[in-house]
C-alpha cells in the first residue's frame, strides 16, 4: 500500500531519478522555485475557464508541483511534512478560530 | 522526531485547522490550485533579484505551497506521496536515462 | 509601422477577436486574472533550467501575457498604459532615488 | 488626457526610473520573468476566494503586472503592443470562428 510510503522513501527515489540522469547541476534551490511556480500554473490551467475539473488530469499536475517542492526540501534539507507542520503552528496564531470563524479575509485585514 | 509524521497525520491536522474555521466553503479545488499558484509566486520572491537565498524565509513559503497542495490532495482522495510516485514513474519513461542524461531539454525536444 | 498602434486600437482587435468567437462569458476578470498567472508560468517556462533564452519564445510568450492583461485592463475600464504611469508614481514614492540606488532589497528592507 | 501616451513614452518612462537607481543589473529578462510570474501571483491574490474583485486594487497590481512585461519587451527591443497584435494573428488561425464559438476548450482539444 502506497499510503505507508515515507517522505524519506520519496526524498531517495527523486534523488536516484536526478542522479541518474546527472540533473543535479540544474535542479538548485532558485531554478527549483521557478519549476514549482511553471507547475503550479500548469495546474491552475485545469481551472482556467470553469471551476469544474478532470481529476486524473488535476492529480498529475498536482504530482509536478509536490515533486519540485520535495526537492527543494530537500535541497534544504528539511522534511517536508515537518514544515507543513511546523508553518501550521504560526498559521494558527495568525489566524484565532475567534476572529476568522468562516471569514476568507487576510489575516492584516481581520 | 517529527520526520515519523505521516501524510495521514498531516492531512488530518490541516482539516482539523480548516474545520475549527469553517473554511470549508472557501476552500474548493479551484480556490486551492488559485492559492497553491499564488505561494509559488511568494517562494519565487525569494529569488526575485539573485540565486541567494534565505532558508528561514524559503523554508516558509515552500510551506505554504506544500499546505494547499496537501489540502487539494485531500479534496481528491489521493495520498501526496503516493501521487508523485504513480507521477515519478511517467516521467521516468518520458525521460529514459540515455536520451536524458545531463541534458535540461524538455522531453519533447530531446 | 506598428509602432504608431495605440492601446484603443489594440484593445478593438481584442474585443473583435473575443467576440466573434463569443468568448465574453468565459474571460471574467477572475478567470483573465488566472489566465495571466498561467501564461506568467509559461513564459518563465523559458527560463527555467537556465538565464539563456530565445528571443523569438519569450516574445510569443510575453505576448500572451500581455493580451490578458490588456483584457483585463478592458474589463475594469482602464488604459493599460495609463495604469503603468499611475503605479510608477506610487514606486518612485517607495523607492526614493537616495536609499534604493544600486540594491535590490524591497522598500519594507530598504 | 493619459490615453494620449504611446508606448514609446512609457517605455522610456521606466527607463528612467530603472537608470535613476541603478537597477539595470538586477532587471535582466530571466528576472524579469520571475517578476512577472511574481506579481501574478499578486494580482489573483485579488481572486482568491471569490470572484468578487476591489477595482483600485486589482488596477494596481495589474499595473504591476505589465510595468514588468514592457520591461521585458524593452530588453528583447520590442513594442509591447506590436507583440500582441503578431501573437493575435497567430491565435486568430489556431481558434477559428467555426469551431471555437462559445466553447473554452484548448485549440489541440477542439
Amino acid at each position: 500500500m502506497l499510503s505507508d510510503v515515507t517522505s524519506e522513501q520519496v526524498t531517495a527515489a527523486l534523488r536516484t531519478f536526478i542522479a541518474e540522469r546527472d540533473w543535479e547541476q540544474f535542479h538548485t534551490p532558485e531554478n527549483l522555485a521557478k519549476s514549482i511556480a511553471i507547475e503550479a500554473g500548469e495546474l491552475l490551467e485545469e481551472f482556467q475557464w470553469a471551476p469544474e475539473f478532470d481529476a486524473d488530469r488535476v492529480r498529475l499536475e498536482l504530482a509536478d508541483v509536490l515533486t519540485y517542492c520535495y526537492e527543494l526540501a530537500d535541497r534544504l534539507g528539511v522534511d517536508p511534512e515537518a514544515a507543513i507542520l511546523e508553518k501550521l503552528e504560526i498559521t494558527r496564531r495568525k489566524y484565532p478560530v475567534e476572529v476568522s470563524r468562516g471569514r476568507s479575509a487576510k489575516y492584516d485585514r481581520l
